[in-house]
C-alpha cells in the first residue's frame, strides 16, 4: 500500500463543501482543513501509483473550487522499532 | 484527538536517520521520505495543540540535520458518510 | 484559550469594508490595517481550534473580497516572568 | 498606542529560548510559538514607531538565533461597533 | 514627519496614468515609475501612520488598475554627521 | 537629476551600524530603517546611472553586514500638476 | 540530437486531455503526469533548439488549458562510462 | 548609449505574434524567444533612461497579451581588455 | 516500470563531476546539465518507488555538492496513438 | 549563431572583479551591472548549445564569488521587418 499527502489549495467558499467531497473519495482515508498555506489536506492509501490519476488528476482536480494540489507521495516509511506499533496505524 | 502534518525539510544525508529518530517521538504516528519540496512528512497524532511545542520545538527540530519544518494542524476532519469508516484508520 | 494570528490578503477597494465586518465576528478580538504583504491581521481568542472553522473557513473565507488568509496558531505562549503583565494587554 | 506584529524566524533549537527572552522585553504585550512559516509572533504595543528601533532593531534582531523578522504595522484598527469589548483583549 | 515608501504593481497599460493620478494624493512627495518587479514607487511624508489608511488603503488601493502595493514605513532616519545636508533633498 | 531606491537586507546585528555607514555616501539623500522583508532603504540622487556602480556595487555592498540589495531605478518622475510642489521635498 | 524538459503546468480539468494531445507532438518522446509542482512533464528530443518554437510555443503553449512551461534545455550529456549503455536509451 | 534587459512574460497564444511586435520598437535591438521562466527576452539601445518609459512602459506593456515585464538596466559595462571587440557584436 | 525526473541544484564547481558520478547510479537512464534554475536532471526508471529511497535518498543526496533534489514522479503515462512509437525511446 | 542571457547573482564585494573576470571568456559579447534581483548580466554568442557547459558550467559557475546563475536560451529570433536593422547591433 503506498501513502501519499494531497495539499489543496481551494476557493474560500468552497473550502467545506469540497472538504466533504473529497471525503467521499475510495482512495482518501482522511480529509481536513488544515492552518498554514493550504486548505485542505488528504491522506491517500493507494493500492500502486497509478491511482493517483484516478483520485487526484480525475477526482480533486475535477471539483469546482480546487485551484492547487500538490502531491507529496511516499516512497519510503520508517517504522517505529521501539514500541509495537500493529495496532496503530497498520499499513496492512 | 488532533491531527497535524510536520513537512520536513533536512540535509540530504541525514534524512535516513532522521526518519528512524522521529519515528520514534510518541505523538508521531508515522512518517515517510516523500517526494516533492519536502524531504519527510511526520502524521502527528495529539492530545492537545500545546504537545506540538513537546513534538514539534523540542523534538523535530533539535535533531542534527533538521533545516526547516512547517506544521499543518487539522482543526476539522471531514469524516465520510456513505461508508462505513469504521475500520480504516480509526482515531481511537 | 487559544490564540491565533490570521493574516488576510484583500481586494483594494474592500479592505476598509473588511475590517469592519471582520471586527464584529465573536472570536476576533482585534483587527488592523498594517503595512507589509498582508492588508489586514485579526488577533483571534478561541475556546478550542475546531472555532477555527466557524470564524475562518466559514467566516472571514466567505466575505466578498477576501482573497488568501493564512492562520498561525499559538501553541505556546511565553509569558514574562520579571514583570508582572496582568495590566499590560489593555489597549490604553 | 499603536500595535505591531513581528513575525519571527529563528533556529530550530533556539525558538523556546528565544520566546522566554522576548517576552522579557518591554513593549512586548504577548509571545508565542507558532505553526506555519515563522516561528515565532510577538505582539507589540508601542508609544511611537521610533520604539520599533529598540524592540525589533536593537531587541530582537540582536538575539542570538533569530534568523529573520517581518514587522507588521497597525496603521488602522477596526474597534467592533455592536458589542462592547472593553473587556475582550484580556487573557481570561 | 513621517516617511514611507509605497511600492505598486499595476496593469500595465495603467502605469502612466496611475503615476499622475498618486502625484495629486496630498501625502505624496513623489511618485516614479521604476525598474524591477514593482511598476511605481510612491515617497510620502505622513503625519501620522493612520494617515497611511487614507493615503493607501482609500487612497491608491482605490484606483482602478493598481494591483498589489507593499508599504515600507521608516521607523528610524539615519541622518548624515560628516556633511550638512540642509540643501540635498532638493530636486536640483 | 536620477532618483533610486535601494532596498537592502542586512545582518540583524549589523542594522544601526549600517544606517549610519549609508548615510555618508555623498549620493545617498536619506536613508530609514523600515518595517516588511526589507531591513533599510536608501534614497539616492545621481547625476547619472553610472554612478549606481560607485554608490551600490563598490559603496553599498562592499560594507560588513549586508546580504543583499535590490535597486529600483526612477525612469519618469510624475509632478504634481495642480498644487506647486517646489517646497514639498523638503523634511520639514 | 537535444533533449529537452517542459515542465507544465495546467488547468485541473485539463490535464489528461492535455496529456494526451502533447504526446500527438512529433518531438514529444514521452510525456506524464507527474507529482510536485507541475502536471505534466514532456521529453523531447529535437533536432536544433529552432525546434522548440514548433512544439512549445506553438504547439504546447497554444493548448487550451495550458497556464505555464518552463522548458529545462540539455546542454550536456553524462553518458556512463561503466557499463554499457548502448542499448539503453541511445542518443542517436 | 544605455543598454537594458527587458524580460517579458506573455500569454501562451501570442508570445510569437508579440515577438514580431516588439521587434519593431525602435530602440530594441534584439528580441527572442527564450527557455526559462520568461517567455520573451529584449535587448534595447537607449539614448537616456527617459526612453524605457517610451519603449517599456508605452510600447511593450501595452502591448495585448503581455503579462508583466522586468527590466534590468545595465549601469556599466565590463568591455574586453585582453582581445580587440570592436567587430564582436555583430550577428555574425 | 516507474519513470521519475529528479531536478538538482548543485554548488557550480561541482556541476560536472556531479553528472558524471550520477550518470552511475543503476536506475539512472540519463543525465544532463540544463538550463533555468536548476543545474541537472536525471532521468529515472524504476522497478518501484521504494527504488527512490536507494537512488535519491541515499544515492544522489549524499554525493558532495548536492544542495536540493526535487522528484517528479510520473503516475501516469501517456502513450501516442497515431504513431507507432516501438522504436522511439522504448522502455524495455 | 545561438544567443543566450546569462543572469548571475554573485557575493556584494566581488561583483567588479567577476564582472571583469567574465568579459574575458571568448563566448561572452557582453557584460553588465544591471539594476534588480541579479547583480549582473552576460550576454553570449554559441556556436552551438554544447558551449554552455564551456562558458556557464566550467567557466562562470568555477569563478569565486558566484551564487547562482540562470540561463536564458535564445530559440527563436524576431528580426525587424519594416526597418534594416542591419547597423542596429553596434554599441556605437
Amino acid at each position: 500500500m503506498i501513502t501519499a499527502f494531497v495539499l489543496i489549495r481551494a476557493k474560500g467558499d468552497r473550502i467545506a463543501a469540497l472538504g466533504e467531497l473529497i471525503a467521499e473519495l475510495p482512495q482518501v482515508a482522511e480529509v481536513y482543513s488544515v492552518t498554514g498555506p493550504f486548505d485542505l489536506v488528504a491522506l491517500l492509501r493507494l493500492k500502486d501509483i497509478e491511482e493517483l490519476d484516478e483520485v487526484v488528476t480525475q477526482g480533486i482536480l475535477g471539483l469546482p473550487g480546487v485551484e492547487r494540489t500538490e502531491t507529496l507521495l511516499a516512497f519510503r516509511a520508517y517504522p517505529r522499532k521501539l514500541l509495537d506499533q500493529g495496532f496503530s496505524l497498520g499499513e496492512g
